[in-house]
């Protein structure tokens, strides 16, 4: 009996602490209290999500006293006022208030209603730091700061209206701009007004903010901070299961532009993955290669801190998530080695724009990393490949990669040739014509090539992508295609143009 | 050692009632038993599938003891025949024998093959007459008995032969109907004849029936009745998991001119949905907020009773689901005021045809709600959203829709604009040239654009589903290609008419 | 207390063995061990992955034992040397070595990287020899060594210039080819030399091989053999959970060509799996309908070993996969009778070209099953459709699948008159006017019509696989839309030709 009851204990051993896990025993304070006595009634789903997380049952004292591989928070400590008690409503909503422009009274609290990156960096100060780092932080001011992506902004998103047999395209307004390319890119926030509304407590002021909600990841916060936690980190459980799945990069990376999880779903990885999951751990700090998970999800790749089976790190958490990426697939309008600064709108091709190539395919490489660097983040990379993967099979799989960034480059370049053929014949009206090269036909056949197709078959080859994926269902097959398109439409403006001329 | 095994008996109440729930303790009829006798041995997959339900396992009587809101039955009683039984194979396949064109006789017994909503609402009244106020339960008559629709139709499944450089289209046969439109709209069921096949039980008399099998939410049943509760309860389980996840929209909502799921799976909710469901109760009545669930899925906001952790209803059941839908955001040809009546084959616009819009936008006001009718089932919705948002995030939320339904019908109008030149120039025969709209190049371009890119917008935008999903995945991005390739297509035909004329 | 412990017991007795079957009892042999002493450390991911697999808990000895339904190895025996021990590192890697030509001496050791499915078949003969019959074991030199789809592959992966207005494509090195066509029908892998590496365990030499890494499903090993088991069963795992879900078959099945999981994933039996997968069985052996699972995956119809509740036999293990497929409906450029041989490069259609049907739509019937093969092919299906489907259903929905072949073929009999017409009239170099078929604009319409919507419109209809992915996702909306497509671009330069010659 006793022998079989240690059996029990042990099998219970490992049950018990995932319903213990959910009781937590982190105090909460005075103010928070007084948040969830409402809040449960007027907002309880966000309410029950806090207290499924983490913050709900841990102090930042009991968090700092994990070893050092298997800490959560990266401050080396926190203001006395928050060390013990669990980081609740008021924690967050209440912290920094005097630089936070959306600071208004509340039931007696100065509270702001969008918690920025800064506010987070109390806890967790290196991811802040890393992120910031990132052309991601950067989003908001690379787009909206940059007169082409401004003007390819304008071609898709604007009102739309035929003068002369052409169709031209006026701005769109701010609501269309913040659900469509800012929906990513985040929006800059803004503070335009203050509101009374009549609630079920009675009636309170509330400010209005422009550009409110959005999560995106390079939000532009009312104290100036960039970023936004919860693009990945969805409030208000925060769970690092959900950052570690690909379900949440999908939300911006869906479209044939940056199809990272259409191709992940397609690959050997993403099959394991998807059939495999609901077996893994992820949950666990440090996460153990093979024991945790036995393929590769976004965040093993490119963020997550990982160790072997033996406990040795394999790779260091980063949330600069260049750290490991040489080339910049993305085109514009070609790959290009990955660019030196975050911000984006520095950079000067040879013509002058803001672009990371020429438009004959050369790198602005003044504002690019060079060979060196490129070596560096391409091994840092590899550390994480070489856990499974011979180192025969890792060389081979980044020569292909090399291969496909120098050949996918070059059908862009054929794309350009096109394209240009069209602005010099009059056929349409580009740069040099003072047209836009965004709003005709045949300029959105080039900008399908690489926008689209190239990238498809770069993210194809970087990620082990699976054959059909990079050749029928988005690759090389529409890529061909559209070149095809493109040179019957010069065709045939050549024939019509000659006969003409009879 | 009590305390320890009080632990034990603590954690087992926990994983006991999962395997206990599966036996259950309902009577089986001896016609049902019958039935089992020999399918058991037949169709086993199905009997084993009725083995895992519900209705294998309670009886209406017991089903009926529960608590109001936890009530999965919404007839107040049954007949008595039926009140202490397990609802098994004869329980629904000898209802109302009389009513069914299809009964036959089988082993002794009066049975059917095709169980309709009206078998169903003898326990579940409730959800057949609130289903049948929805456009869904008239998808057949609103598709067949729709010329226009029938037109498109014709030209998308008919048969195709190439007339004097022309291609025509003759009317698809009724097979390619029952496997492609029909098939989610329903088929209309009929029993043509008799057969006698040779079976492992003898020989045996069946009845034929044209348009079977079908499963289409519109369907025509053998007793008069329209629609099928297997479109999403699907038999033999008729889970409410199964019903409750979003694959089950899925298989009618699939492509670009209805494209809730692939928008869900990018949102942010389908993101929450994809990381975490597994951890979820998709089985509890009601279904709590926060405790149940932590993000929507496609049942709770259109359809499932939803109480807050408090157990305060948030929404009632419903399956009447446009009563919290004030615009129809797909495009006939523009988003509009959601139709009056389920039945729009009565609809009729300035120009006498059966659309609920304009050729130039206008709304067909007379058969469409009005804007406090609007509002009352925006607000419905907004019960749901405000259990996780503030007032704010979702006010801004609507506005933005708003807009986007403003915006996106503009780019409609400008496409519809494109295709009138087309027309008037005689480059294409449209309906005031005694042509189809539908079967020219030129035509399906405009179509494209108002059937699947405006209606993609708007979804992402109604939706919150993600910038990258409404730009480039299907959105702004590929409509305005349309338009352009549009405006190039009449730019050559122009270009070959003035060169003709010289 | 007693009963209670009763209880316990039963319980854990279903928790437990969940534990144990990680631990397992099979000897690793010294040589295996030696191997995991190094690659422990320097390959910790896939050594983990082998210590979760069947083959390191499970000697070849105890697997015989295994009554016959519940066998996993095919083969009678196996050499005495590997009964009695796990199948580990070396029981694989140094097997038959004088037969692959990367066999190299490591650590003492001749070992090869490549293993190969003759190797497989030590122990797993049968499924070996019937993977041999299919095309897929065919799949590299099918399309390398067949002249037609070799011109296809060049038009869309080789590299693009233009040259007197027209595209002109050479052909693609063999690192593109190796990622792109090759990734999913297999490289012919080659030792090309030998290298040095100064590896954390001192200098070692390595064969250098090319096509490698690759798991194509008809790659051409190094020992001579075709095929890569690993294509499903994915190294180390070799799990049959993963093989069993529909996952794997998208790494090759997910492009608009072959659209199998796309389409399976809108169907009712996707839903199903979707919904309630969490619950099934993935590993029983036989696979029993109703009880470990409730709706077919791909495995289900096309592999696995099927019984019924009662143990009876449905279908019997295949992995000649075709012998339950009467149609290849794959068009090329027609759906078609399967092909009797599965080396296809033997086949002749009239023009003598390796295609299974004329440009009109003849069957090359000489080399293609006739109708008695493809009625017993059919049969076969339809024992494991009978377990959940009537009699009638069942009928009927083959009976949709034909016509849906037949007015399939029809709508790509237009295109090719379209296309044809093109040839004929000058328009595009066709293969009558020594052109490739592929590499125009309008030859890539035609090609979109039979590579992508025809056969999209023939898997809908042959998985039953919803009504709006066949019509609207991709299926006969896109496909009628091509036709009309390429009528305009025929009609365009059919007056520009007149005009000239005025």
């Amino acid at each position: 009996m006793k022998r079989f009851c240690l059996t029990v204990i042990v099998v219970l051993w490992v049950l018990v602490p995932v319903v213990l896990a959910a009781d937590g025993e982190a105090p909460i304070s005075d103010a928070t209290q007084e948040c969830l006595d409402c809040h449960s009634e007027f907002h309880p789903g966000i309410v029950q999500d806090w207290h499924n997380s983490r913050h709900s049952t841990m102090t930042p004292q009991n968090a700092l006293k994990a070893d050092k591989l298997k800490r959560r928070m990266s401050s080396k400590s926190v203001p006395e006022a928050l060390q013990n008690q669990a980081v609740g409503c008021a924690e967050c909503h209440t912290l920094r208030a005097g630089a936070h422009s959306d600071t208004f009274e509340h039931n007696g609290y100065e509270i702001h209603m969008v918690v920025s990156p800064d506010d987070c960096a109390t806890c967790h100060v290196t991811e802040k730091t890393q992120f910031a780092k990132n052309l991601m932080a950067h989003a908001y001011k690379n787009l909206a700061e940059n007169p082409l992506y401004q003007d390819l902004q304008r071609t898709i998103l604007g009102e739309s209206t035929v003068e002369d047999g052409k169709i031209r395209f006026s701005p769109a307004n701010g609501l269309t701009r913040a659900e469509a390319c800012f929906y990513c890119h985040g929006t800059r926030l803004e503070v335009t007004g203050y509101e009374t509304r009549d609630t079920d407590a009675g009636e309170l002021e509330f400010p209005i903010i422009n550009g409110w909600p959005n999560q995106g990841v390079g939000r532009v916060n009312l104290d100036g901070s960039r970023g936004a936690c919860s693009a990945c980190h969805s409030r208000h459980h925060f769970s690092m299961e959900m950052a570690r799945k690909p379900y949440t990069c999908k939300e911006c990376h869906a479209g044939p532009d940056v199809p990272a999880f259409k191709v992940y779903s397609s690959s050997k990885h993403g099959n394991i993955f998807s059939a495999m999951n609901s077996t893994w751990n992820f949950t666990a700090v440090p996460w153990t290669i093979g024991t945790d998970f036995s393929a590769p999800t976004c965040a093993a790749c490119h963020i997550s801190l990982l160790v072997n089976p033996n406990g040795e790190v394999v790779n260091p958490r980063t949330h600069q998530m260049s750290d490991r990426l040489g080339w910049r697939i993305f085109g514009l309008i070609y790959a290009h080695p990955y660019p030196k600064e975050p911000d984006t709108t520095k950079i000067r091709n040879r013509a002058g724009l803001s672009l990371p190539t020429d438009f004959d395919g050369g790198f602005a490489k003044d504002y690019l990393i060079g060979p060196e660097a490129q070596k560096i983040r391409r091994q840092t990379m590899q550390n994480t490949c070489l856990n499974c993967h011979s180192t025969a099979w890792v060389k081979s799989h980044f020569v292909r990669l090399d291969n496909t960034i120098q050949t996918s480059n070059a059908k862009v370049l054929t794309a350009t040739g096109l394209v240009s053929r069209a602005w010099e014949s009059g056929y349409a009206q580009g740069p040099g014509q003072q047209g836009s090269p965004f709003d005709e036909f045949i300029e959105r056949r080039w900008s399908d090539v690489w926008l689209f197709h190239a990238n498809n078959v770069r993210f194809v080859s970087a990620m082990a992508g699976g054959g059909d994926y990079g050749v029928f269902e988005d690759g090389r097959y529409p890529l061909t295609n559209a070149l095809l398109d493109m040179q019957s439409w010069l065709e045939t403006r050549n024939m019509m143009s000659t006969a003409k001329k009879k």
